[in-house]
């Protein structure tokens, strides 16, 4: 991970308070008449909206052919806005080429794996490597730069779109060019791909550079190491899009902040975020609730896993909704106190900008059944109501701008390299789910009221007094080094099945598994032993494993069993493998246990490491705590994770948000509810 | 829905009676020796039969290569067929273009979404929009007119075969240009496309008529209205090419009708037959049936839907199937009485014709598992011995020739229009079912004993006192307007979930739903709230709702409330409602109920229109009635919708064909079994 | 089946023992440094390891571009191995084309039928018509074999590498060409071809040869004949490519023996071994296990057939695994004993060499998580110390080496023809599975104590007392003949639902089902009457059927029936029928019945055919017995089906290996286990 080094964020305009939340949307004031566009402002204002991001889908309004440029309506928005009070996160408008030019460079679309060209009609139709698309997309970001440099509503810069949620993965011959400068570039030699890809198994090898070809429709499974680099290639290819724009807006406006809308959301892995995270100005994510029963712990750990891809500092929530989607196979409208409850959470990760897809519900066109600010039903409708009464809530938080999350003393490590290959094809099992296990694990230490921070690899490991490090599938030797240190400095080290096996070209460590961590974990394993579908073990301490298992040797004889299998092939054996290390530990887990399976494991490992629940054993899973700190205070951002009323007891402070403090310092939450908590830090 | 205003029937042969029920076959002589035709007449004079579609897929045995003609084998069938009384419908043998044809020109193969190329193989492999497979096409029809002509055996014109069965969507070049061209007759100018597009939305703005295109495979979810109209130009470029031969034809024969058959059949949607039924002299259809709970009734839907597309003059039943077809996953064989109850199901609405595919079972090619009136067994089987028995009773039913479908009190509406963006993606579900809702009601309607027309937008409603609209989803200003003066007029009105929703570009009625129904309903609709696919409330009728539910504002205070949500969401609100208006009324169905769900509700309402059983309450749902008059007499068809012995008391008149009449006026149908009894008018 | 008359084993180096087991593995030294290489030969003769097959996958390693080869890795290696007395199977190297070559010829990539190209990044991404990818290909054979011919270690050639596991349908203009020289080969005339193709239907009559197309996507049901066709041509095209490659070899080592590894396992049916067999000099297989409740009784059924096809002879086990593969959905390690008792099972039908993929487990590659004889852990594993313990008791079976499989009474026959017919579309359902039906009474047998031979259509059925024939579809008149002939000559017949149907151009035997065996079963069937996927009916000796029912007529008035419906349509009517012939019988089954199902069936007709279990009715199914024979001796191998402890008693003779026979002569097997008996003959 390249830290944020240089946090900055947004430039308010000048006469508007600087230490506000943000709040607002995406605002498509294209799609609708003049006179809405004032309705529109006056609703802002009764909503508290401080903030829109502007002109996102508007290249073919702005530059309605290759030599006519239409800005005047842009800048009566802008001028619109500013009068009104509201600042603008301008986009550069290049998401979605207009049809003049996919007319004119058909060659700009991209190929599918299986050769089929991405036709326009929806969005994100160019190839990410194309140097004709580049060179119009730049010309329009210069031209919005020059123009709009100065307006007193800009407040920053928003690259593109969703970089990456449709044309990620481009298999053109454009994209096979760059593919190849990208890996002369990683290599140098082709010895050294060669090597790396492992081109001595079937007859691979490579005796020129432009032999080689991104992993299209082949035979049978692809090699391996060549799938994973395009998939880094693919992430860097957008990321260098991304700071090719960015440069061009700092050429004009070294001054303003850039950011762009990340996805951390719903397992959407092929963009490594932890890398992209440096090369903007400020953090910024889209998030999107997926039905099912994680789904808002779903939400936290992503809203936790963004502020820290942020290095802690603020981020901008650039989307969320305020209820349905339409992209889902059925689309279910937020419940009441839900939308407010999402949007809280975000902030209590360390969101300092609440934002929504969209301002105005669309009335046609693909997303108009996209819940919305202003829904197609107008203002008197409960929706507009709940964001009237979060924009109140907002403003009662403006204490909470500018502040830090408060690190916690667990942490739950993701690795994107390991993301990747642990769910390649020709695998022990297909059914493995990188980012369900380690939100499995984020639930159950929510179920035990412990906080946790969801950081990328690359942070500093030496903060943390417990790591879980799920599915580390891709252990390089220096992050096996700085493990095994960490664990010599009495930190402790869990992690899961199938970790430790491969290093960063994917090629096993040998000698039994889990090769990288074998030492470390002072235990050894011959074979996986991964389960059918709908098989379960059952493991000595009532729970149950499921997707894989493996027949475990203890290799080191101090290493503590913390439970074994009494079912199964392993039926006797142990499951869970615990090794001491002066003051750390190193714990293995070999099989699926669910939240629920692993709060018992954690619980111990917690009680070793010291480590308790900060509400105290009686709030027990019920309440999600999150803290922000700004060196002097503490703000207590207190979740309702249930659809019941639970009251939390034994707190101190002023109750910025949320219902009333008794005497005794008890809060009652509402269901779904949220309340925040200002202490001395 | 143009009517069928010229309605003509088949040109029977001079001295063949005029006055009879047609019966007979798809007939393809050139899979067997001479020798079997001449077993077949033998064989066909033996079931009564009196006409064959000849000639549907014999272009290449007709045009064996681009310079030469052979009509010697077809003189001679028609000859044959002729000389023992048996008239020809003749095909056009335009369904299938020889290898010669496409092997030549491959541009005329179609293509898909993805780019695809349709290979020959099958059949249908030509693009609706090719000008060169026309040029071919055409000059074959003018071939056959030109010889046929005056032919004694010729009753009638069959144009090519099923019409877009496999053929419907083309993505070609082809297909874009001719596209582009009906765009521009819709729309005239760019800027109306732009805004029924809504193509402010993704940046989509066209500025030159060359860019549109076709649906393609894109990114994401194509531009709604685009696939809209890709649907409606898709359907009218085929009607297009069937008016091209129809002209070709009349040319040659003014006097001998053409027609075509259809294929309203098992939610086969994409051509919109209510917009073809005014091109042809009759119309003509195809039913096969598939397994299911709702099968028998789904027969009866499309029958009764054809002989409303036909303006309820009587129309030609091309094709069904003796027993078993070839193309589902498992395919079935009739049991006793089925083949019979099915064909006389469909006389019941309004067929005066009842064919087959086909004569005799192919021993070769792609069908050869698909039943025919003479099995791979021969004549001495059960199949063909039902051949016979069926060829009787149509014999007996030659007094019901000519006569009309009795219209109903009831109707359901069927709205092309609907039906295909109620199925789109990026919809609140993805698990609609707009053909589904309907025949639920169908079924619903028949476990009442209430008989009711299944009719296209564009009938005149005022002769129905209650008209069903299932999911009416697109509703223009103009049928918005139509249904509140038909219950402003004491009509009563029904419709469900999403309907009312958009207008003819897909663009969302604003204010609330269901927007263009809100003020005939008396009600609002702030969200929908759909339900997850094993997801299931409660009404406090006892009933269960699925797929869809409302949170309903009861708006007009004269609304009463027919059942409530007593779990989910919503409990305690309004499920159904129902807005008195003078004589009439407006009732929603907020959520799917099923046919047996809708039956109470249903009851209610006709209660309130006094439309009672019209074979009274004892024979309940067991038996279909249907009506045909020729305005003296009426020709009452009981058909017994189970696989019981059912009695029908109570009736009078004479018995056509099936059991006889007690001296009581009952008639005691076999299990499966039909009766037809005619009465005076 | 062209039976293997030119039967000729290894021929093994000079100085090394002719009479033993060859055991081994496919061997890929090349991922390897030179130091892994001495390692790896002294633990092959730890393992007693005596053959390895190397250079599968070399091409690009021996030929690093067009114009450079480099054979000294491969001497070095062959001189190592020869040093260490172990032989060498050596490879072509063809099995994937290095990048240089596709790179400069992508003309030679597949193309699948929806018109994608196959790009590299896998293997055999080759055409087999590509003129161009042959002439590369022979050059390497050349310049091998060339090299080779005297090479000391040199034991046999293996051609090429599982040919067609990948690229056995090729769409590509390449394969059009080849496909219409192999069917003017096959049909002389283009009358003959339209003919066989039923071409009358749906207007597909060829004028010319160049309109006729591989089966690409269709708009449709592809012409099933067609389809037929390029099956059989498809796997004519490799065979044609085996035999061009054993013929160079042939040029240069007339007296080394050539083969191929075929894949006779887990329903694959694209290469029609039965014919290939007689091209090579001895047969090979690769086998892998799927994880199921027949997974063991499939093994040995393809282990049997595979004896089959080669003659009866030895044959060569070319590659299976040591645990787990790397391919399945979930790829599941073998248990204890599992290992040697699947290479015992092959060897017990036939096989004389006992090899696996691979010796040393992958770190790189798509197969790096298939187990091998080396696994990652190294030597000091479960895995090489079984694979250590095989070896020993490989050596302990030498004197079973040379023998024949004994055959058995009973044969269960494997028609190509109908394998491939049998699953086409547009048929009475889809559901129908013919290697699992095969598989069914393999299993049933089991069950019963019984030995089978699974044969290939063409074997002389004359010494099998009774031949069971499952859904043998495809009965051209000759095979008709054949079975009368059989069951005049007092030989017992069972066939099943959808047999006799169709003749040798998929056309159907007319006047009723199953016409070419209507008149040897003495029944008539009108119509099919398979069953939805759910659906089971019972039948009056307690079984169940599925899948499939028949309408039975009994014709014959001598037939008897065996078992009779008391459920679903044809409650009353017979399921199970047998028409007696002297002293020979015919037995026809209506039903899928299954393993469980087909036993009480079985056990009828074994009773009446005087068959009997060859271990005493005891042992029940709980043992596979399987005999070879040398003339002189018999070996007996008594496979412990279950993973439990049984006992067969009765026996006689000396273990070669296996547990000590007590006194009274029983054996002890552990579960899973094996013993092997010498016997008199």
């Amino acid at each position: 991970m390249t830290p944020s080094t240089d946090h900055r964020w947004l430039r308010w305009p000048t006469g508007m308070p600087g230490s506000r939340m943000a709040y607002g949307s995406d605002y498509n004031p294209e799609q609708w008449t003049r006179d809405v566009w004032h309705e529109d402002v006056r609703l802002m204002r009764e909503a508290g909206v401080n903030i829109v991001s502007l002109a996102i889908f508007s290249w073919a309004r702005i530059q309605p052919d290759e030599d006519s440029w239409d800005f005047a309506w842009l800048d009566e928005v802008m001028d619109l806005l500013h009068a009104n009070g509201i600042a603008v996160d301008l986009a550069t408008a290049t998401a979605s080429p207009p049809p003049w030019l996919t007319a004119r460079h058909p060659e700009i679309l991209p190929v599918t794996r299986t050769g089929e060209t991405v036709w326009p009609g929806a969005r994100q139709h160019w190839r990410p490597t194309s140097a004709i698309f580049r060179e119009y997309a730049l010309a329009l970001v210069e031209a919005l730069a020059e123009r709009y440099a100065t307006h007193p509503a800009l407040a920053a810069w928003h690259v593109s779109n969703e970089l990456g949620c449709h044309n990620l993965y481009d298999y053109s011959d454009d994209a096979a060019r760059a593919f190849r400068a990208w890996l002369r570039q990683r290599y140098a030699s082709l010895d050294a791909l060669n090597h790396a890809w492992g081109t001595a198994f079937w007859s691979q090898h490579y005796s020129s550079w432009d032999q080689v070809l991104p992993p299209r429709l082949a035979a049978s499974h692809p090699n391996p190491t060549q799938q994973l680099d395009f998939k880094r290639f693919s992430s860097d290819a957008l990321k260098e899009y991304l700071c090719a724009e960015r440069d061009v807006l700092r050429r004009f406006t070294p001054d303003v902040p850039v950011t762009t809308n990340f996805m951390v959301m719903g397992g959407t892995k092929g963009m490594n975020y932890a890398d992209w995270a440096g090369e903007v100005d400020f953090v910024s994510n889209d998030h999107y609730v997926r039905p099912g029963e994680q789904s808002r712990d779903e939400l936290a750990f992503c809203a936790n896993f963004t502020g820290n891809l942020a290095g802690g500092r603020p981020w901008f929530l650039m989307e969320h909704s305020t209820s349905a989607v339409n992209w889902q196979p059925v689309n279910l409208a937020k419940r009441p106190g839900e939308m407010i409850r999402d949007s809280l959470t975000h902030v209590a990760h360390g969101a300092d900008a609440v934002c929504f897809f969209q301002w105005r519900q669309s009335a046609a066109g693909a997303e108009k059944y996209h819940s919305a600010m202003v829904p197609h039903a107008g203002a008197d409708t409960a929706v507009f109501r709940s964001v009237v009464e979060l924009g109140q809530t907002l403003d009662a938080l403006a204490p909470v701008v500018g502040s830090d999350r408060k690190p916690a003393r667990v942490a739950i490590l993701v690795d994107w390299d390991s993301w990747w290959v642990s769910e390649q094809d020709s695998h022990p099992t297909s059914y493995l789910r990188y980012h369900q296990e380690a939100l499995d694990w984020y639930s159950a230490l929510q179920d035990l009221g412990v906080r946790a921070d969801v950081i990328p690899t690359g942070t500093d490991l030496a903060t943390y007094e417990l790591v879980v490090a799920p599915i580390l599938h891709v252990v390089p030797q220096p992050l096996a080094a700085e493990l095994a240190s960490y664990v010599d400095s009495g930190g402790h080290l869990v992690t899961t099945y199938f970790s430790g096996i491969v290093d960063e070209n994917d090629h096993v460590w040998l000698g039994g598994y889990p090769g990288a961590l074998r030492d470390v974990l002072g235990i050894r394993i011959e074979e996986f032993a991964p389960l059918l579908p709908d098989e379960v073990v059952e493991l000595d301490n009532g729970t149950t494993g499921s997707l894989w298992t493996d027949r475990i040797d203890l290799v080191d004889p101090e290493v503590k069993v913390l439970a074994w299998y009494t079912s199964g092939d392993h039926a006797g054996r142990a499951a869970v493998t615990r090794r001491p290390v002066r003051d750390g530990s190193a714990t293995y887990v070999s099989t699926r246990l669910g939240a629920g399976g692993i709060a018992p494991v954690l619980a111990e490992l917690l009680t070793a490491a010291g480590i308790s629940a900060e509400l105290g054993p009686r709030t027990g899973g019920d309440v999600e705590l999150a803290i922000r700190t700004n060196g002097t205070d503490e703000f207590w951002f207190l979740v309702n994770r249930t659809a019941r009323h639970v009251e939390v007891p034994g707190l101190s402070g002023d109750v910025l948000a949320g219902p009333p403090m008794s005497a005794g310092g008890a809060l009652a939450l509402e269901p779904r509810g949220v309340a925040v908590v200002r202490r001395p830090g």
